[in-house]
């Protein structure tokens, strides 16, 4: 069915260039106009896709999370690993994805949250949606890690995860600042050597 | 000296003006017309302030970072309290600046940091020199509660400045997207009464 398979590579594409463009320059100040010329797709094509640049937003968001989500999956099935070291396992691939990919590009949700908390209504839902499905599948690894002893049951896990999540969003934030990944190199050691660690 | 007073008062609308508008949208979106527009400035008048709107984006980074070390130095002099309790009223205060003038206001720097890491050198160096005075001011204070046997002595404090501020940031980011002051109290609450306390 080609028609099928031009449809979705089409979409793809959008969302790709997207997501780039947006990188670099910000989702209010990133035209429809731009994306589409990159992207080589004709106005009317994009409204095939998207009703419009909000959707494509949300899109996007729910693109990024998906994506980022099916990374970790392998991760967090992995039973011959500790909960503790799939927790280590997830955030240093995230880590490696900074790396190879850019801070800029796996920061796309940061960025758009702080951008449209004023604006949109139907991005913002999709940014929290975002957030509170991360830090429920980080919470799951640490009560698995508080069960098999791994981290101390002192710390309620809801909190421990919204924690690790705030404190990887500054580092990520602070790599793009510093052009480095120490920020996030000291995430790791702060939270495995020394948080974590220090509750076992 | 009324023209003097009328220079630097034009200087601060703009720069008050602009924090506001960029809070709303973004930094790359908010156009230069509209800023004049809503403070009723002529460009000319502009021009003669700032040499570009880079440079404009710099002065509001100065500013808000001028602005926050200035409410931070009564707290941080006061010798009356321990330097433990020096560094949580420090977070107490800005969790009540978050609080009184909204949290998309108190986000101008991280925002502008993400929107501009790809695009300008002078607002990313500006950006850079305000999270490490920040940091420094922090580690600072860590210092003096260490040598007064508040923090353990194991934690590197330059390290664990970065990760206040990182995980701050965080907080600042993620209280925008759930509209709830929840995630800075959960700072507060996870670095004073758990991850500091601990190390005493």
């Amino acid at each position: 069915m080609p028609p099928v398979v031009k449809d979705i590579s089409t979409r793809e594409k959008l969302l790709e260039i997207g997501a780039q463009a947006i990188a670099e320059k910000s989702f209010n100040s990133c035209g429809l106009a731009e994306i589409l010329k990159r992207a080589g797709v004709p106005k009317g094509s994009f409204y095939h896709y998207f009703a419009s640049k909000e959707d494509f937003g949300v899109a996007l968001i729910e693109k990024d999370i998906q994506e980022y989500m099916e990374l970790l999956r392998p991760i967090l099935s992995d039973r011959r690993r500790s909960p503790l070291a799939r927790l280590r396992a997830v955030f240093e691939l995230s880590r490696d994805e900074c790396k190879n990919h850019g801070a800029a590009r796996r920061c796309l949700i940061p960025k758009l949250a702080l951008e449209t908390a004023q604006l949109s209504e139907t991005v913002h839902a999709a940014v929290k949606c975002a957030y509170d499905q991360w830090s429920a599948l980080l919470a799951r690894v640490i009560r698995e890690a508080q069960a098999a002893g791994e981290i101390g049951r002192t710390q309620d896990p809801d909190r421990l995860a919204n924690v690790l999540v705030m404190l990887w969003e500054g580092a990520t934030i602070r790599m793009q600042i510093d052009r480095s990944l120490q920020p996030v190199d000291d995430f790791l050691a702060f939270v495995f050597d020394s948080l974590l660690n220090e509750r076992g």
